[in-house]
């Protein structure tokens, strides 16, 4: 067990707008998080920022039933779009159990959870 | 060091609206979390989201420098406000690293991690 908690072999980003559909996101999330990859969501603006945490809360009843608890991180982002100068969130999304969990590098996301 | 994840020995609630300043939502987080305490943050709408996960940016960056840091598990919620039934998010916000943190009950928030 290690206790390196920083290691991440892979990290995928979707960007979420306040027109994405929070299911099609949550299963993004969803199947990334299966397959070890840690979920970068980066969204602007309230309305995009409500759709990414229903995306987030979403893809637990995805992930949930087969053992896998995901927790989010946000944070202030500056981005530029379009020459302009936008603060953005940006969520971390990371399975809950890293520490504990036994993960095949690369697998098709085969977890078991070590406690 | 204990395995179990799902004590909490107290949780704190925290209704947060559109028009709520993040920064003293921050700041309640902040103290509620260094004292021991989970915080349950309810939200309804999306710019009431959308202040909320501002909150929990903010309140990060006062408890990184003293050695905490904090996930959020956003989940639905069915509640009834003035007779109609709204979907709200909640939120709920606790130290990441609570198994590998040695905390005396009650106390103002001495935190020792064992790692």
């Amino acid at each position: 067990m290690s206790n390196s908690t920083e290691h991440r072999p892979e990290t995928g980003c979707l960007k979420v707008s306040s027109k994405s559909s929070p299911a099609s996101v949550a299963g993004a999330i969803a199947g990334m998080i299966k397959d070890g990859v840690s979920v970068e969501i980066q969204s602007v603006g309230a309305g995009a920022v409500n759709q990414a945490v229903k995306a987030i809360a979403i893809s637990r009843g995805f992930l949930s039933p087969i053992g896998i608890e995901i927790y989010c991180v946000p944070a202030f982002a500056d981005i530029v779009i379009d020459g302009e100068y936008r603060t953005a969130i940006r969520f971390t999304v990371e399975p809950r159990y890293t520490r504990g969990v036994q993960r095949e590098s690369g697998s098709s996301g085969e977890f078991s959870i070590d406690e």
